[in-house]
């Protein structure tokens, strides 16, 4: 059996438990979701995760009644009956395009229904209420208010233990508990969903884009920088207006409307047109780490993992249709490259294809679906195949890495592009002289960077790799007596751009050592009187490891081969 | 005798010509300004360049009259008869203290004055009409929009040759001329007053910024990052809400108010307040490159040194009233080591002390002035005093710099500031355990980055130093031999993080050399047959000297010690 059904039975369980302890409760709709499943509702009463322990055990009482799960069809006349109180399931009955409705039916418990569940309420054992939070009738803003509750179900007891394990493991390290214990980034109420970086979480994000700055430079990408906010009528010609619009934030300006960019592709195509190009040119990688902002809803923010405002590693390919496979197979390597260095190996990709309704020539599709596909066997990367899931304007393949918890994420993705060509007319002077129409690749290896610091932190658990490390190097003095050294290790250090520290405090030792440890900086250099007399360091790693009497020089390489 | 008079005599000879030229013109204001003097007007019809002989014409028949200029007190009610037709005169009249108003007449013309002017037209003999440009009755954007015509005076000939050659030459080498030439940034009308920096202009801001990065580290800087934008509440406390709100950009979000900053600053205070700190954390440096977007008026926008979006350099220091004086010394050695990086070496100080309305006690006051002036003279740093033209929360340190062109700009900033910290309760816990307030030191070096930027272009007239170049090495083949040898240097500079670009088109050796000057490349390594057979490069500067022979690891080290 599906596990979804499995899930989407227990929505109905949770439903059924809620309607009873809270009476006048009113229900909405209770899906599976990729992990669990959950259930929006109006309650009488706030519902707090104190309540969730007490929903749960009446839960376990209406699955041990074991009552048979019926699901038929009845009219739309008849279920707007039984549903006359509930505007929300009127509204659903309203836009089902068939002649019935489904209703699923368990005891005296009835609910709107497409269909699909176990057969018993007995069937349902191994289930876990998570959490209570704030959503919208139909996700918009401007919807009404509702709770949600949401949880989990498996088929066996030891796949929800498992489940939890993991849960529990990933709470530990959960992005925002290290964030504040490393001093990395907070959020203040003043900004709700914009993070504020620290010192030492800035640092990271430093690393992470001069590293990727460095290898675009090798791959032959050019960075631009555009502006923050552009005019509202650039957005309706991209489109974005349509699509978008409810998540950007506008400013007035000269008495027009601008927009904060929700995306960086019209301010790359201004610079495309900014004069003509010509094939010589291409492909013409233009690369931006631009900061983009979208009002999310303040019930979806999670710490940097779902942010209102990140920057994006966003490159805009212009190419002729020619070089699609090898600019393809170009940003593939480049991506298992970049992975490769966070220490992320496992990836997978996903093909999307020509959907039903899609924009340019069949023939431009089929070449491109060939060259996606010809550049993924050539780099070896598995991939599935998602038929007729790409945009109406191309093409696209998305790149999962799994992590150090075996959670799945989301990073890059290369998108191809027929419409935005037409759409603001750009053009290349082809060979023969005549202008053509260039392919745009949208290609993006981090996503949003604030994202992937966050699924990197849980990945390494705090302790990020020495080239990423906040603070690198931590120099500690065992006395007074090796300050002078230590400053003067300190100095040669930072002359390397090594972030480096030092702790010439009056503390032991010991606890000097602890805190670097608690701090999680890799690498520490202790040095005491002997080391002070031989010109050496105590090199100690983050594993507890110590090699004692080491050269300066030996260190420095050290360091660089980290690097 | 002061240029002032001289130069407000001949704003008035300005709106005299206008006058006659396009009778039923409303004249508002003509003041002197820095280098010359301006007239505002409302006049019938759209004052154009082409019109500006014209006046200047009529202004020289006008001298030639050699009126007398007769000054004189009157009643208001006088005057208010004589400007009974012009709403602006008739609004100045009306906020004069005084009982009576001055009033100049030359000829039949007459115009409401202070007073202050040459004995007659005749003496104004060195003039000239500069442009037309859009203002608003007393700089206000809602005010009624006028015309505005600038133009200098000078009481010589070669005084106003000198000025005539000066600017020529700046415009000659005007950085949007520049920036267009090479292809360093454009504006787009769907973003008026925000710069798109194309790939070379983005790389010059990249390494102004990583060279004060890696500089600010050295000096114990720590970088932050804060949002874009913030609530509506916090720039009410913070106090910009009252001075700035005019010049912000707002959105609304969660049913709030939002404002996209305008300053850096309460960013900076927010994570300082995030937990408490103590006196062993002070100095406390905190820097951020922080973009900042004010709503400049459209008709002062004047490419990069005007700008809607701009980077600070920005630094809050927070310190005890102790270290001012250390402090300070530090940020004037950093700012002159910055400067001489730039070969600016040609810096004044401008110190603005206590004015008649200031906050914290006069003896914080005389310790903190004391404290610049000490650091000033340690560094040996020549300063003028500004007496009394301090903020009302703290003095401050202004530094200008004089480029080759011999224009004074504006750069740095010292400014200390006793408010913010009682209005933001900031503390520290002193040694006694107490809680204290730590004084803050608002300080930037560039100011703005791309104003910094505008004006080393035009300083350098394009053609940027080694270290800041956009492309710092081009290789140039002789022939197609000597391509593989040629990719071979491009891969390891590159891999010193050289920005270097490889020619190897078909073009004759001569072009290319050509092209590369015309875009101002520093280093041109040329390579033919003889390199190639004996592993050297020929290495030609922008100033045409050539050197032939010369290894590789020789042309690695040349570049090193350029950087």
């Amino acid at each position: 059996m599906d596990i979804n059904i499995l899930r989407h039975s227990t929505a109905h369980l949770l439903a059924h438990a809620v309607v009873e302890l809270f009476p006048g409760t009113q229900l909405t709709i209770g899906p599976a979701t990729e992990d669990g499943f959950f259930y929006d509702f109006v309650a009488p009463r706030s519902i707090k995760e104190e309540d969730l322990d007490h929903i749960q055990a009446r839960m376990w009482e209406l699955s041990q009644k074991n009552y048979p799960i019926e699901h038929k069809q009845i009219s739309k006349d008849e279920a707007r009956v039984i549903f006359k109180d509930n505007p929300f399931k009127l509204e659903l009955i309203n836009e089902i395009p068939e002649a019935t409705v489904g209703i699923t039916i368990q005891g005296d418990w009835i609910d709107l229904c497409r269909g699909g569940h176990v057969a018993c309420t007995g069937d349902i054992k191994h289930f876990k209420l998570l959490n209570v939070s704030g959503s919208y009738w139909r996700g918009k803003r401007d919807g009404q208010a509702l709770q949600r509750i949401s949880g989990t179900a498996f088929f066996s007891r030891e796949d929800l233990e498992e489940f939890d394990r993991i849960r529990q493991e990933a709470a530990l390290y959960d992005h925002r508990k290290l964030g504040k214990q490393l001093d990395l980034f907070s959020f203040h109420e003043e900004g709700v969903g914009f993070p504020f970086y620290h010192p030492k979480g800035k640092a990271v994000i430093n690393a992470m884009i001069n590293y990727l700055r460095h290898e675009q430079d090798l791959a032959g990408y050019k960075e631009v920088q555009t502006p923050m906010m552009l005019s509202e009528g650039l957005w309706h010609r991209s489109g974005h207006w349509n699509f978008y619009k409810d998540n950007m934030f506008f400013c007035g300006m000269d008495h027009e409307n601008y927009a904060v960019k929700p995306m960086n592709c019209p301010g790359a195509f201004l610079i495309y047109n900014e004069r003509p190009r010509s094939y010589r040119e291409l492909p013409l990688r233009v690369s931006e780490f631009g900061m983009v902002h979208r009002n999310e809803l303040s019930g979806v923010l999670h710490g940097l993992l779902r942010v209102r405002a990140f920057t994006v590693d966003d490159a805009h390919i212009f190419i002729t249709p020619d070089q699609i496979e090898s600019e393809v197979l170009g940003i593939i390597a480049l991506l298992k490259r970049v992975l490769t260095k966070y220490g992320l190996t496992n990836i997978k990709a996903f093909l999307a294809t020509r959907p039903e309704k899609a924009m340019g020539s069949t023939a431009i599709w089929e070449k491109a679906e060939a060259a996606l596909k010809a550049a993924l066997d050539k780099v070896g990367m598995a991939y599935e195949v998602d038929a007729g899931g790409g945009a109406f304007y191309g093409p696209k393949i998305d790149f999962k890495f799994t992590d150090s918890l075996k959670r799945e994420w989301q990073c890059g993705t290369v998108q191809l592009d027929f419409f935005q060509p037409e759409n603001f007319d750009l053009t290349y002077v082809a060979p023969s002289g005549q202008k053509e129409r260039p392919v745009i690749v949208h290609r993006a290896l981090y996503g949003s960077v604030e994202r992937f610091f966050a699924v990197l932190l849980e990945h390494y658990k705090g302790a990020l790799p020495f080239w990423l490390a906040p603070e690198q190097v931590r120099i500690l003095t065992i006395t007074d007596d090796a300050i002078a050294y230590g400053q003067d290790i300190l100095n040669q250090l930072k002359a390397m751009q090594v972030r480096a520290v030092l702790d010439q405090s009056s503390d032991q030792i010991s606890a000097k050592i602890r805190t670097a440890q608690v701090e999680k900086v890799p690498m520490m250099l202790v040095l005491g009187k002997k080391e002070v007399e031989h010109n050496t360091i105590s090199v100690r790693t983050l594993d507890g490891k110590q090699e004692m009497g080491v050269s300066v020089e030996a260190v420095k390489q050290k360091i660089s081969a980290l690097r």
